[in-house]
């Protein structure tokens, strides 16, 4: 069985500037990267590393629970922590491209996933997520918490403060994220978050988009009144050179471009701030599903490296489940406050009851555990989806879908006849605007389940073997 | 005590046009409101009474749920059922003025609701309910009934097929709505119903909203792209004379005009539903209070007479508490369809745990209740009011707040001497886009305790007398 590494050597950097536990999850994780610390390894007990190290036993248990988050550790306080079977790991590492879908959206199309179900089709369209595991009894005792809670007469458009504190610590926990109950405004999803930031800033003005990006935010941002303009993306994400300069603001999707897959190396976003701060833009991070990555570490988000040009939204529809209807926008002060004042006035609210219920699921940390369930659960799906269609799938090893590039020309005949045996797919058509190269279908492995994933990613193989591709 | 009213000579027209459980209620309505069924008369059991009038027991039943939930008849069946005290009756009756807050809207102002109660005022402005005394056990039941459903992963932007058909049976009951659930798509409330209407049809064209009107109506076609052009609304409601021959919608509170409190009356409905036919224009109709009606019953919803050219817009927010979010548009199925579409575009939808647990209040008749309990409650608390302001309170006997009608000058020093004294109230002002006569306090009393409300009253009755009004 595993051995316990009783010895690691660790220094800690003392200085000030970054807290002792983030310095500590940062050194564990670099070892598990470089596999000094292999799968299946046990760590000390954070009683004998905090001595070890010298450090206090909170500065070990927060960074093992960061650990936790990220899917880097299992096993429970206690009996025994282990370093995780990270799932696949293939050799695309460091590559950029891949895929993922924004805003917790359900997929419209001729044909709606319940009728998908109803007529026995194998649905890899990207959108919501794999809801056939969750704890019973954690989401019922949710709801019945939520019943605590007498219906109220005065809701607040910010949200619930203690839901609001409990948002900041799993945002610093899985996100890096460091922000106070001031700057969050709980949504009801990225769709919602997106069009609270469309209202204030874009309305008559122009907003970036990525180009192939997420077809539901120029809808949300065209809605109201704003004039969208497509931004190219490449394999690492937006492109920064040629953005143009009158932008109000800009929507990407720095943690896992959509649907292209990539991921914004650190330089594009210092490039990408620096645009922001010349031209006076906002940046608006949609970060749907970063909480998902099954190789590196996530980049922190976009956000902590300027907190005033940065709006990030978030949602609970990919971790959980796009049902009860939660997200935020992490912001500046002056802007969170400028959105409630909106919210306010157009009467926008996120249902109370449900925010009551969220705050117990992250509370008594059932978010958290369903997270690393999920994220085994998606790892082992992709690595099916990448065995059986092999190097044609490219993007980053995150998120919930993969992309495989193909010709524009040939999508329309392969989604065809993919159906005609039964399988439904997306691509790249609906996501564009202009013209570019990077087409191809678009897969997602939440929603099906593992049997009808094999089956229809082997239906896909075999047309693209065809020579369909 | 109560002695049982056995011989009721009620004649029942059996030609097919109207239902018999609904010529019956008719009748009885007629009875009460004539005082040949004084309140406390104790009426036949349902299966003498079907006997007597030679019909099923089935019409009799029916007929009474309907003057139950109209607060008619009060008492159980089995028990016995009685002619209800319908609480104030005063001379006002027929005079078209009063009150009402559209949108389930919270107040914005300078002062929050919850800074009033911190800082120990009596709030007298409208929104919100009265959230003191609800069903606590059916309340909890309903989460926990919500709870029994797992998450999904694909929400309805139509709504839960049970809840619309629940809803439906709901708004015949309470509104003579005939209705099914095609017609209906599930909303958060009047503000997300209003503007999905907007989104649809007024995004760049002209939308009419009543003047003086519910400011929030304004804002919310704004922030489409809507030009909003001001109404005239007298005593009655809307002025159909002189409407624009060029609005893509109108926004009108027909059951009663927000703030001004008028019904609008028959022969003006028939006329407005003439312009909307020859001009094309939608009607929006805010129905956001009609369940609260304390003396005469309610006129059915607008959306009957002329279902291709209005759009209904109800909310639980006035008859339960805006917290959970839970509304409803009933419209034409291709309007409903285009709706729906809209919303799968917008990543605009309905929280599916508060439908489920909003299914369960209406299912099991706590809602009906509950609506029950509400307008004894709030009738006790505008008899009061009328007790104290006495003459000078105008508007309907009906909905959750009335209208004190004070020139417009002397609005700004009486709502200053108001709080000075502790009392924050609300006025036209607000409410108000260009030039008219109509001015005057709107004063809600849902949420405020009895006793605050008592005071705040009496501190304004003093005012008015000193010459500030």
């Amino acid at each position: 069985m595993a051995r316990t590494h009783a010895d690691l050597r660790i220094v800690l950097d003392r200085t000030p500037g970054t807290p002792l536990h983030v310095q500590l999850a940062g050194a564990l994780r670099a070892m598990m990267r470089a596999g000094a610390l292999p799968a299946g390894e046990r760590l000390p007990s954070s009683r004998v590393f905090a001595a070890d190290l010298g450090v206090s036993r909170t500065v070990v248990t927060e960074a093992y629970q960061q650990l936790y988050a990220e899917g880097w550790l299992e096993g429970r306080h206690g009996s025994g922590t282990y370093v995780a079977e990270i799932g696949p790991h293939p050799a695309t590492d460091g590559l950029a491209t891949g895929a993922g879908l924004g805003a917790g959206g359900k997929k419209e199309g001729p044909i709606g996933r319940g009728e998908a179900r109803r007529r026995g089709l194998v649905d890899l369209r990207p959108g919501g997520s794999w809801v056939g595991d969750y704890d019973v009894a954690a989401w019922k005792r949710a709801w019945r918490a939520a019943g605590e809670h007498g219906p109220g007469d005065d809701p607040d458009p910010r949200g619930l403060p203690v839901l609001r504190a409990l948002l900041c610590e799993h945002l610093r926990r899985a996100r890096g994220v460091v922000a106070g109950p001031e700057n969050v405004v709980v949504t009801r999803g990225t769709g919602n978050g997106l069009d609270l930031v469309a209202a204030l800033l874009a309305t008559g003005r122009r907003a970036g988009v990525e180009d192939p990006g997420y077809a539901r935010a120029r809808g949300i941002f065209a809605a109201r009144g704003a004039e969208t303009v497509p931004c190219p993306v490449d394999d690492d994400g937006i492109v920064v050179d040629g953005l143009p300069d009158d932008l109000a603001v800009l929507y990407t999707t720095p943690a896992h471009q959509y649907p292209l897959g990539g991921r914004l190396p650190i330089a594009r976003r210092e490039r990408l701030l620096e645009w922001a701060r010349r031209t006076g833009a906002f940046i608006v991070e949609d970060d749907y599903d970063a909480e998902f990555r099954y190789d590196v570490a996530p980049l922190p988000a976009l956000y902590g490296l300027d907190p005033a040009r940065v709006i990030l939204l978030g949602t609970l529809s990919k971790t959980l489940s796009p049902d009860p209807g939660i997200g935020w926008i992490v912001a500046a002060p002056e802007t969170a406050d400028r959105i409630a004042a909106l919210r306010g006035a157009l009467v926008d609210r996120t249902s109370v009851p449900v925010q009551h219920a969220m705050a117990t699921l992250l509370e008594r940390g059932d978010l958290d555990r369903h997270l690393r369930r999920m994220r085994l659960e998606y790892a082992r799906r992709r690595a099916l989806v990448v065995e059986i269609l092999g190097d044609r799938v490219t993007g980053d090893t995150a998120g919930l879908h993969v992309m495989v590039p193909v010709a524009r020309e040939r999508l329309g005949p392969l989604a065809e006849a993919a159906l005609a045996r039964g399988v439904l797919v997306d691509d790249t058509r609906r996501h564009t605007l202009g013209e570019h190269d990077n087409h191809g279908l678009v897969l997602g492995y939440a929603t099906a389940t593992v049997q009808d994933l094999r089956r229809g990613c082997a239906v896909l193989a075999a047309l693209l073997a065809d020579g369909h591709g």
